[in-house]
């Protein structure tokens, strides 16, 4: 961390300034220009809260040098996180495919879609059981049993499951899912976090739409720092001023996050842009980037979906985009240098 | 609500939308013109998911005509709402003065801030004690014995007290608070809302950095769904491309807001700018524009403060904010013709 | 176009309406619904200011159905443009590489890189002659001289030159040039529009930072209704929160821009991030996006660039980018269903 | 300016960056540190290029120290600019209001708006002769016709006048107008700030949608730099995802600006807000917010303007206004302490 002063600095308030900072266990490196002096800090500044430092009124700027995140910092660990899946694994050079419907909506129709993204080459079946929407008269999901019909899918088909958890206090229900979605809109719900951080099971933490890539990791290194660094990033599109898709897909964090993260990174093509057709070019496009795989949304009838069903891929469409992954993907490892 | 055809809808396909339609209870009104047709939806159309229509293949584009929300609609709703508050009230004509530190750090500094703000006209005390953090390794509030902190600050200055819940579970401990406040980045923790709708106590409901203005009538409307009308709305900056604040404070939502809603509408330039000096200015433009209130932090020893020292004023500043405001109000309440 | 009334609206008021809209040439036809009516209007509404219809005492919403935009659309012109460009084309199914130095700096400069980028197998040449720069005191371009440069490097190698003009007083210098760019900042520069409209040349037309797509179409619409109609459209990232990168890339207005409409659509990755290490997997994900082409800043030292080194790709690593579009084209050309 | 190592640099690359940098004859004070080595620089950094110096490979992070720009600088620059307008004065403590429509429309229409905004106190006329219009097919202006007329209304009112320049290429036509305005969208054509440097009339620089609050200074520094210090800044509103209002009026920029600049601001709440009934609280905010001025469109005919209509004050409301700004000014005067 590095603070610019002001010229000409009061003596006795940088005196107070150092020992505050010497209190926080830094080392202090002062370096006198003509015009400004600049201290420079060494030890741990993860935990220095930046804008107490502003407070100081001798001081005209504080810049931070290193990342404030450490356990999910590819830094102190160049290598990959890789996270076993059903038979496989997330990150580590496979690519991931979960497809299956936003919503749990009877038992005929997640086992239809089960067996149907199965067939098409799926590695794990996504669901919503407990849905986040922003009416409180739309439908809330099936809870519990929305829950119980994705285990008789898993039963059925071998896919390991992924459903989102809203609220700590229904953790219980989430027992047997294989990996627990955290959305959007919980990314910074840091009390879920915590408790997330304390089990033993894979977090799929989705990216706010208002989240910079680096709160995204910090949300991870919430979960990280209580003991669970089987966290798996998502990127699914951030709010900008752009109308003609639902959000951005922000591919560019892929590279970034390859570089700032050793933990997997996956693309969901489907809630970012809100429409179905153009769920298969940017599925293409987030593979060709470098993601570790997909969050897709499939459904058997999309026209009576009872969410999102202007996302969806029918099974057949889904099938169509699995195989064209198939084929790009020895291109694309062939072909994509890794970003470090 | 509003649907446009394509040109030529399939006549099959055509029945079957509108039976879809009048299964939701929705009166449908055709409209032939030259070049497409117009489906006019009468009937509650807040339950309907606009996604599900577009999933028709006949269908062009759909467009609302009513707004989403009911009970925080001004339509159905033209009084103002007027909330109790100690011995006033928030919103219907007065000015509310919420104050205080970001965190409860000890009880003397809570002591002190809360008769300081008292003095100087605050008609509510602020101040955290479950801290919402980016970083896992930052400070995260005294929890539950900053909340026992706060209710002796209450009882020493009779100033009723503001304070942030993260975590339904932890709602005990703010049986005797008197507002509790969702931040920002809980505006959709929509289990979180829905355990706020069951209580009987005012909500202050924070703008997310993402969230649109019709966004947070859709959160309030969550809270009162459950069954509780006492919400008071907050603006306190969204995340925009600008860097020289902390988040951009959009003062249009207030006569916006006033507009579609009867619920109160206070500001937060602290953590809007994250600037301590840019608050006075910003406040004073905040009761201009219409505001029902601010809640702005102030901090005895703001250069040691635990969080967010860089955007606290001073006792001394907020004294003389409070005075500007007393002497702008007369001005402004003549001045300021309700935007209906 | 599709105008909602107020309920009850005045009789008077609403012949007043409907004259003003029969005088536009406009056909209306009234729709009759319980809580309000709904006013189709048939013909052509593109040069309709919705703001004036808003003006109405009666009207409570209008929603356009139609686009603002002719020539460009799709709609009207099913068949995709192609544009010659040196012995290829631009558009119907190749793939379009542009590539050479942000700045023209020197003669030997811009020769190696056009051989360079030439043997790498670039189909077209940029540098910089004319540069638009955020400082007055920032290296501005060698102007005709650089222009004169390019000219040579067009005459050893064959490529045609792809360079920006700011100012319609400049435009003298760019009767050789084969493609004339217009930067993002000048997108909504409708002077230099109408003039770009008037000559019979490519021009390449950059989405501005803050433009929606909507509005980048708006300006291409400028340029062909003056009557040139050979317009390339260019994706080159927009601004958002996020700092990880220059600007965020918006891969999904290739899929989106494809249905819109029949103009060739080509990604700038380099300006986009600002980072070297980020254009490769962003330039392989635009090309699996369904992009119909590249524009590339490759520099021979990009250490010492006069301009925006940091993006600049050196050839080596622009010739194994090369090769990587061409392992992957194949793939992709199968792969890629068209967006309609 | 600043640049972070990585620990343990190539000596050889060192001395490179160390020779580049003194070329451009900075002085170099290094400081070493445990884990990073930080290197001050000394001199005039205003025109070093940070792209170039992130190239080093040895560099892990630049960060500027001073602002880019040092003409609108308030640091070199204490005082105040106060610009002659008319019989007053923009800047200075003065507040100016500058109203009348979005479009010169006819000689009847401008001399009826003058002279309603001089009875209700307007400082200076608006008009637009040459629009700028998304749409190739909207009105475009009077042009030439449109100067004549607003010179007539000023013979018949007084009031001097303000309008837009679009292309330098019509600056012969400007030569008696008293202040020349430059659109958002324009804000970054720096060949037509570069000419706008160079002549002796106060310049109205729009902020353009996403131009932050550096970029904005930074075009006030092209014209200032080409010899015209008379820059009054416009914050006209920016691009959000927010899509209640237009675009979204950013009010903590006048505190900002106030800080950096000596330059007078004013605000715009017309085309920010794009809705009349949001123009009068907004107006009063700004005011509030230490606002130099306001620049508002009134039409006496809003629903049959030629352009933005429905974000016109009619001459009554404008008048209400005017005396609400009146009897809030000298409390603002009082209250607003000033930022610095």
């Amino acid at each position: 961390m590095i603070i610019i002063l002001k010229p000409d600095p009061d003596p006795t308030q940088l005196e107070s300034l150092q020992s505050w900072l010497r209190s926080r266990d830094l080392d202090i490196h002062m370096s006198q220009g003509q015009t400004s002096t600049i201290m420079g800090l060494v030890g741990d500044t993860t935990v220095v809260d930046i804008g107490q430092i502003r407070m100081f009124d001798i001081v005209e700027d504080v810049k931070r040098v290193q990342e404030p995140y450490k356990k999910a910092n590819r830094k102190f660990h160049p290598q990959d996180t890789v996270i076993p899946l059903g038979e496989g694994t997330i990150g580590g050079g496979s690519f991931t495919l979960i497809a299956g419907p936003c919503s749990v909506e009877s038992k005929e129709q997640i086992l239809v879609v089960a067996q149907e993204v199965k067939r098409a080459g799926a590695t794990a079946l996504r669901g919503g059981a407990y849905k986040p929407r922003t009416s409180p008269y739309a439908f809330q999901g099936m809870r519990e049993e929305g829950i119980a019909l994705l285990l008789e899918a898993r039963a059925a088909t071998g896919l390991p499951i992924v459903t989102e958890l809203m609220d700590a206090s229904d953790l219980g229900a989430f027992e047997h899912v294989d990996v627990i979605q955290v959305g959007a809109r919980n990314m910074q719900n840091f009390a879920l976090l915590k408790v997330l951080g304390k089990i033993d099971k894979p977090i799929l933490l989705k990216r706010g739409l208002a989240a910079t890539i680096e709160e995204l990791l910090m949300s991870a290194e919430y979960i990280m720092a209580n003991g669970n660094e089987q966290v798996i990033l998502c990127e699914r599109g951030i709010r900008t001023f752009e109308v003609a898709t639902r959000n951005t897909l922000d591919l560019s964090a892929i590279p970034v996050l390859k570089e700032l993260t050793h933990l997997p990174i996956i693309v969901d093509p489907s809630h970012a842009t809100g429409v179905a057709r153009y769920v298969r070019p940017l599925s293409l496009a987030a593979l060709a980037a470098g993601a570790d795989g997909l969050i897709v949304e499939v459904h058997n009838d999309p026209a009576h979906a009872k969410c999102d069903g202007a996302q969806s891929l029918t099974p057949e469409a889904f099938s169509e985009l699995s195989d064209a992954i198939a084929e790009m993907l020895p291109i694309v490892h062939k072909a994509v240098i890794p970003a470090r």
